[in-house]
């Protein structure tokens, strides 16, 4: 779009010359994420607090120019990619965190905190921010936020929305408001804070995040378990549950560990195996209890074939790293990904796994999962080669099924990614027009000339009302 | 308002001639709640399902009559008085527990269950429904979920809001839509269930409610610790956070432990002590573990007077129930009573204590405290006789600067009662003019009448948008 002078000179002057971003060259680097989606937005800024964004949001919008929020650009479903052009706030000097209150169990931070840092920060002061997505050491917070985030974690301490006490932030008219209360409870008006949660930047551009931190665990226990088959270890995850809440509870089918063999301890990871990572954590004691329950209730399982410890916290750390290397991993099979993160309830792990099985062979194209399988969460990945049709029609039919048998499930598209680009389309599928009708209207409500980060979540934007 | 005579008719054909109330003696009792606001609806509809529960919904906003849902009307706001009249929903007959899920931890209920059924029939399951507000054996989930409904578990377990996976409901244009999903984890599209938390039937009215279960403790331990004041017992509270988390921990001033010493051990109460209720829960071993750190730590404490811990589990119910029946025992001081949830961070629980105390001297009536001091929320008592014109005076400035106060210690107004009609005008107070609009912005894209229970939450209604 045409982004008159006048306003360059203006946003100069509010973020000073070496915060606005108007080569073209530089302003590529503001239009992806890590999707493959890619569109430059107009013009960047890079304000150093809140006052600074408020003012930029308040002088675009009054120009009729789209406004983007954006965090590390981690987000995989093309979330924060300006794809109507417009001005990209980059929160990158917004970095600070700015209180740990230790006696209240709560963090004040600004937007573009990395996750890790504020884990890092916390575990000073003996507490524990629990949400952890894959990308912890470079995602921050305010896209965590704006995204819904969860990770291994949730299924002991819940997402990020579980988190999220009180948000700061710039409307699209560019006023400046709060929701929500540091306070541990707190009923007093509509729950608009939480709405905001997962509202990925449509609604409002975030200034600052109250969020709750818990008494930081003191020990911990890791293994990993190996079935002769997927279906074995699927079907292990919702009696696991029955007898203790692991931190984590991961799965990975056999294409999975073969990708990331090597970084596994011998004997588990080989012949086909399938394996869940288990995590437990607590105190020294609680967590001597649960591995006694855990054990006792697994040698009982004919599903199980292996089972080791970590006896380190450098080994646990290993295998945690390993799982979190499967990503980049899987590009061993082929060039382009399709990574979908679908839910069904968790008993219909097993009948997941095999379905997805199943389309691959069917399909002829690698198709493999893993995952947060203690949450119903899997992440799954249809390996295809872009270049070659027949993959990249097989790919994409292999995604619809997926979305039609999870949603036939009970279950829903996207569990912590969100929806962003990537997925609007294959939304209707999942909500009905009533409630779709729900959303824009609150759309409308907040920003009716459909300027904060527009053509995100709607299958069509501006939405119909 | 003038009800139309074939309205009745239709109504009558949806949900039966038993089941539409219209006989004035009967509709006064559907225009109370626990608070002393009263007006009766002009008509009462009893659905059997959601599908009449729709059917009437929609006629009524057909003929723009005032649509208010109706629980067990124990809310003490005034959430559920139809002060504009119209048509009461009563959820009476829809209060089946339709299904649990004990595999993936979940309960699908109608909105008329009462909350301690659900924790009766998920305790067959070895599952519990944590929430507890004081009106456990009567309130109902669906009012429950209206009013964002906490209780003494809430410092571990969390509150209502916390439990809620999806909403189904009928909107203000008479459709019926849900929100949300059964699964563990979901971000497709925006957050409405949550958002519908809290709403206090001013967005939809609630057909069917997914919520979450949890493991069931199978162990407890209650303690009672007396101190010789109340900001000695209000000082522990924070401290005893930092070393454990336990299921609840209740705080009673000196006056709270007078009006109930009939059921408290003899000694611990007596003599101007104020007390903390102290319960810790989870299996045998951890619990044996965590009243040996309690202990541990409380032996050092200079503030603790006396210690006493139930023998029996009948013993516990004892004091919980103690602890319950302090409402109904505070209009031993006056027939009266003005009773504010209000919320400050847990450190500032000392403060608003002496605060509060400072403030019945200042007055000259009678104000004392109780409540969920780990949540930092509290229930201020101001005991009044409203025939005595002073004490009325005095009552309603007692309660304008107990909120003026707690907010300006960056607390709320309201924990877990709802604003409904008792606070509306203390509303603005806390949530500044943009934040306001934008809830009401929301209130007019669910309900551009003004037809879902009318005249609650907002402080002018309808509401300027």
């Amino acid at each position: 779009m045409k982004i008159p002078r006048g306003l360059q000179r203006e946003l100069k002057a509010i973020v000073g010359r070496d915060n606005l971003v108007i080569d073209r060259d530089l302003l590529a680097l503001y239009g992806s994420d890590a999707s493959t989606r890619n569109s430059a937005p107009d013009l960047a800024v890079i304000p150093a607090n809140g006052d600074e964004a408020e003012q930029a949001v308040r002088i675009a919008v009054k120009n009729g120019v789209p406004v983007v929020p954006r965090g590390a650009g981690s987000g995989v479903c093309g979330g924060c990619v300006p794809i109507r052009g417009g001005m990209v706030v980059s929160l990158a000097r917004m970095n600070r965190i700015i209180a740990i209150d230790p006696e209240n169990h709560l963090a004040r931070v600004s937007p573009g905190v990395i996750n890790n840092e504020l884990k890092l920060a916390a575990a000073e002061h003996g507490l524990f921010y629990p949400p952890d997505p894959a990308s912890l050491k470079f995602c921050t917070l305010g896209g965590n936020v704006a995204t819904g985030a969860g990770g291994p974690s949730a299924v002991k301490y819940g997402v990020t929305r579980d988190y999220v006490r009180a948000l700061d932030c710039v409307l699209a008219d560019g006023s400046r408001v709060g929701f929500g209360t540091a306070c541990a409870k707190g009923v007093a008006g509509y729950d608009i804070c939480r709405l905001l949660v997962g509202s990925e930047g449509t609604l409002a551009l975030f200034t600052e995040i109250t969020l709750a931190l818990v008494p930081r665990p003191t020990a911990e226990a890791v293994f990993l378990l190996s079935t002769n088959s997927a279906r074995g270890a699927a079907d292990l995850v919702a009696p696991i549950l029955r007898v203790t809440t692991p931190r984590a509870l991961e799965f990975m089918d056999q294409t999975a560990v073969e990708l990331v063999k090597d970084r596994l301890p011998l004997g588990l990871a080989d012949q086909g195996a399938a394996l869940l990572l288990i995590e437990l954590d607590g105190d020294s004691e609680t967590v001597a209890i649960q591995k006694r329950i855990l054990n006792d209730f697994l040698r009982h399982r004919p599903e199980v074939k292996g089972l080791s410890e970590a006896a380190t916290p450098e080994e646990a750390e290993e295998l945690r790293a390993a799982r979190r290397s499967l990503s980049a991993a899987s590009f061993k099979l082929n060039p382009d990904k399709i990574n979908e993160d679908v839910v069904v309830p968790r008993t219909k792990i097993p009948e997941l796994v095999d379905f997805v099985h199943h389309t691959g062979r069917e399909l002829a194209i690698p198709v493999f999962t893993f995952g947060h399988a203690g949450d119903g969460n899997l992440h799954v990945n249809i390996m295809i080669d872009k270049k070659n049709p027949r993959q990249r029609e097989a790919g994409a039919e292999a995604r619809k099924k997926l979305f039609r048998r999870v949603i036939a499930m009970g279950g829903t598209i996207t569990g912590e990614h969100g929806v962003g680009l990537s997925k609007r389309k294959f939304l209707p599928e999942e909500i009905p027009p009533t409630g779709l009708g729900v959303m824009a209207g609150i759309k409308k409500a907040f920003d009716p000339g459909n300027l904060m980060n527009p053509g995100k979540i709607f299958p069509d934007s501006p939405p119909a009302v």
